[in-house]
Formats: structure tokens, sequence, C-alpha cells
């Protein structure tokens, strides 16, 4: 397999299916050949590789003509999956969280201070990893400039989920702010990082940030939504956890402002199945979805107006509905 | 002071004095307009502002014929002290440490969560600072390019020193190979960065990156030896700090191969002035003050190999002296 990702990071373009496994080699790679130091860690990371989305929305937006991806398209996937696994790693120190992807985090294994350290490496190297992109495109020096604006954008996002925990007087307006930085902003680098690739018009650029920030904001919805609907049985992450950790979210904001004691309860300390059962009965799910659906007809229009051949296109709306997946069920 | 560095950012070249204190006003700038989620803590940073020995590395190398600086170096230098400040700020979480720069350290103020966000909040910033240079150049791509590279050799150096905490069979190799990654990295991205704006010739740059590297080494060996050589009354920062949190440095090592009772000694809870007064008697410090001083001497010489100004070789020579600095007194 080592030859196959030489031969491909030479010259040859990839179709889509040959580019997602080439991404998830690459980072498997990158993982398991990590300097010692670090292995360790990294190892344990790549036993557990998520569903890829975000590498799989640039992948898919890098497509040229013909359905073809550039080699580097492919480098830049594995790098923001990477970024991604650093926001990670950083993110289950700050939430003390036990597992992540159904494995033990990182910081509960090796400690904290080695998962700062790790975090920091991924990032790091994720950017290294960019740099080795090929020197004739513009699309690494397109790409480095633009990566790290993003990622002060995550790193904001984070911020103020963090300022805004157990503030129960947070408003749609605040709630949306943060999840533009927190997950929007990443899935946008990646529409706007595949777009470079794809040899489209210049004019499409902003429709593809437009569709990329659309989808980040639809992802995390969906996530929200899915803390307050399904069973723990249903579930492969744990159910409740943002209202017990004191994140809040839209479901909860919406039901916040229907019913002015429900504040009070649950500073009071409310059991989270009461609360769950207030945020179905006022409507906050509902109306969550109905944000949702929204969102995801707009975008779904977006991806109409691109002249993109038709595996492309739905390829596009794959995409889009496995952001909204946990919402469809 | 706005106004001067709008003007100074557009093209106007600046002499050495005029660019480090563009660097120190706009590293001021940066932290007192960070956004609102971050700005409290960059604030709380930009009190104690540090030395700028790195920055000041730069600009020194940056300088052109006629010693003048292009603005794109001032940034550079910028940024370089904002991913060395991330680094501190990381560490101090990873350390628990109280205080930094003689001021609380970010993370016993606003807590260890915020203090990592902040840290890579820094760390992007820093590079999204990078990026707004001046798209003409080749100096802006080429530092995007190599930048990372540096960071993931800091990263790794940290990760080794504190997988060697307390490892009192530490080798002198081992140890070298820690503080090239920790310290030295830094310095020599540094001098190389300084070099890309020098419009020297393209054969200096192994000149500059080894002597970057050298000084780098010398800081940190300076600086290990301070720990054991100063009273808490002569030094800004904790003394013997190394020796009680289980940093092995060279003085130590150099102690522990002299008398091999001292490991059991140390691990049975050895007080740190006893420490301090084996180190002392057995040559530690002499033996690491004769490592600098050699590696003090080559450094001058390739210094004097650079067909350079005399005003840049004087500031080349200056650097060198201040990196010895706490081994001079």
């Amino acid at each position: 397999m080592i030859n196959r990702t030489k031969e491909a990071l030479t010259s040859e373009k990839l179709n889509y299916e040959e580019a997602v496994a080439e991404t998830s080699q690459q980072i498997k790679q990158l993982l398991k050949s990590a300097p010692v130091p670090i292995r360790k860690m990294t190892v344990h990371l790549s036993a557990a590789p998520g569903k890829m989305i975000r590498a799989k929305s640039l992948l898919a937006c890098a497509m040229e003509e013909a359905d073809r991806i550039s080699p580097d398209a492919v480098k830049a996937a594995a790098a923001v999956e990477l970024i991604h696994l650093a926001t990670l790693v950083h993110d289950d120190v700050i939430d003390q969280a036990d597992k992540r992807r159904g494995i033990k985090a990182l910081h509960q294994k090796f400690g904290q201070k080695y998962a700062v350290l790790c975090g920091d490496w991924l990032l790091c190297a994720a950017l290294e990893w960019v740099s080795t992109m090929d020197p004739d495109g513009n699309d690494r020096e397109e790409l480095s400039r633009v990566l790290p604006k993003y990622m002060t954008a995550v790193c904001l996002g984070e911020l103020r989920q963090n300022q805004n925990m157990h503030n129960y007087r947070l408003s749609e307006r605040q709630y949306f702010q943060t999840i533009r930085g927190k997950t929007a902003a990443l899935f946008e680098a990646c529409f706007y990082g595949g777009h470079l690739f794809s040899r489209e018009p210049e004019l499409y650029k902003e429709i593809y940030t437009e569709i990329g920030n659309n989808i980040g904001l639809i992802f995390q919805l969906a996530d929200d939504c899915a803390d307050y609907e399904f069973t723990q049985k249903e579930s492969k992450k744990p159910v409740l956890s943002d209202c017990s950790s004191g994140v809040i979210t839209l479901p909860l904001i919406y039901t916040l402002k229907k019913d002015s004691a429900l504040k009070e309860k649950i500073e009071a300390g409310m059991d989270p199945i009461r609360l769950k059962e207030a945020v179905v009965a006022s409507g906050g799910l509902a109306y969550t979805h109905g944000k949702i659906h929204r969102l995801r007809r707009d975008t779904a229009r977006l991806i109409r107006v691109l002249d993109i051949s038709p595996k492309k296109s739905a390829l596009l709306e794959q995409i889009l509905d496995r952001a909204a997946g946990k919402f469809q069920g």
C-alpha cells in the first residue's frame, strides 16, 4: 500500500472512491509513522479513524472535469482531518471527556500534558503536510494562507462555547456565532480548499464557501438535536451530555424562551430526563428541525446552481444528507 | 502609533531600532485588539512582553544592504514571538507553573481550559499574521512552508523533555536531542526566516541556520546553568526549578555520571540545595560552561565568515552574547 501511496502522490489523478481510500491511508500512515516521542499517542488515535466527512467534502469539491481528483487534494483532505483530530484531542482535555470515537480519550490514557502536546503536534504536522504539496501549483500557497484564518475561527468558536457554559440567557444569535466558528469554519475551509483544486470558475468560490458553511451549521444543529433525541441505546455518543455539561444549544434556547420558569429549575438541579421532556414538549426540537430543513433546502438549491457533473452533484447532495443524518434518523 | 504602523506595513523599510520598536508595537496591537472572546487573556499576556530575543534575531538576519529591514520581516518577527508565546502558555499548563515573565500564569488566572484554547489561538493567529505578508514576495510562501516544520520540532522537544522527567539515566545525546527541538528549532527558524528577507546569497542559508541552531543551544545551556547557579535574589526566574520538577539538564547529567550514588539520593528525596552543591562540586557547571564556550567560539567564527555590514555583524554578535548572558553574569 505504501507503493500505491507513493504512486498517487507523484502525479496520477484519482477517482472519488480511490481518493477517499488514499486519504484514509495517508492519515493512518502519518499517525503510525509519527516520530517516536509522539507515536504511542498517534497510534492510539489511528485505532478510531472517524467518518471523514470533512475530508470527503474537500475531495468531492476538488473533483475536476471527468471526475478526477489531484493528489494534492488528497493531501489537503488528510490535513483537514488531522486539524479536526487536533481540535478533538484538545476538546477532550478541556471537557475532561472519557471517550472519543468509542475509544479511551487520549488524556485519559496518556495524561493531560501529553494530550496538550499531542494536539499541538497534530496541528503543526497537518500544516507541515500541506507544505509538502506540489510547489508548482498555486493551491499550496493559497491553502497555507487561508487555513490559519479558519483555524483561528475554530478556536474562537470553542472559546465562545466555553464562556457561555451554563449561560441560560444565551441568544439564538450568540449560539449561531459560536457554531459558525466551532463547526462551520472547518467545513467552510474544506469546501473552499476543495474548490481550489477543481479548476472550476473563480466565481464559484463564494457558492462553495456558502454551501460549506451551511453544511457545517446543519451538522452541528443535527448533532445538538441528537443529544436530546436519542436514547443511549440508539446513539454512539453519550446522550444528554450537552445539558449535563452546561452547553446551551438551540433546542434548549428555544425552550428557555418559551418557559420562563425553566432556568431556575435547571439551576436548582433538574434531572436531565425531565429536561429532555421539557425540550420535546416546548417544540424546541421541532423548531431546530425547522432550521435544519430550511438550511438544507437552501443548500440543495445552491448545489443545483453549480454547473458540475452529475457524479459531483450527487456526492455534494450525499454529504448534505449525511450532515443532517441524525435528524433524518 | 497606529498610523505609524500602517505606514510601516505598506512599504517603507526600517532601520534595526525602528524595526524592533515596530515589532513590539505589532505584538502589543495584535494582543490588545484580539477578538472579544480571547481579548482578556491576550491583554493579560501583553502586560509582560518578554525580551524578544527571537524577534531580534530574525530582524538582525533580515537586514539588507544599507542596513534596512523590510516591513514583512517585521511581521515575521512578530509572528515568531507569538508562536513562542503560544508555547509558553501551553508549557505553563503542562508544568502547572504559577508565574510567567513575572506575572500570574494564564492558566492560573483564567483556568486551564482557556489557557489551552488561548495557546491554540496564538499559534493560529501567528500563522494568520504571516499570511498577511506581501503576496508578491516569495518570502511569505517560503515562511509558511518552513514554519510548521520547525513548530513540529518544538512540540517533539517538549514531548521528549516530558517523557524524560525524572529519568536519571538520560544521556548527553538525548539531552541535546531534546533542546535542539525545544529551544534551538525556533531560533533556527528565526535565522532561516530572517535570511529569507536579506537578499544575501542563497549559499548563506546553511550558515545562518547553523548560527541559529547554535545560539538556541547556547541559550538553553545558559538557562540550564542559571537554574543551579543563582540564588533566588539574583534571578528573575525560580531557581532550582528544573531539578525540583524532574527536568534533567546537562549540569546534572554530568554530575550523575561522576557520582554513581547520586541517583539513589535524589530518588530518596534529596534537598535541592544539597543537589546544587553536588552539581557545583562535581564540575557539572564548569563542564556545561565549557560546552557553551566552545559553541560560542564556533558561532562567532561562523558570523565572521559572512560578508555582511559591520552593523549587522555587531548585532549578531550581540545576540550571541545575550544568549550566553546568564553564563557571563
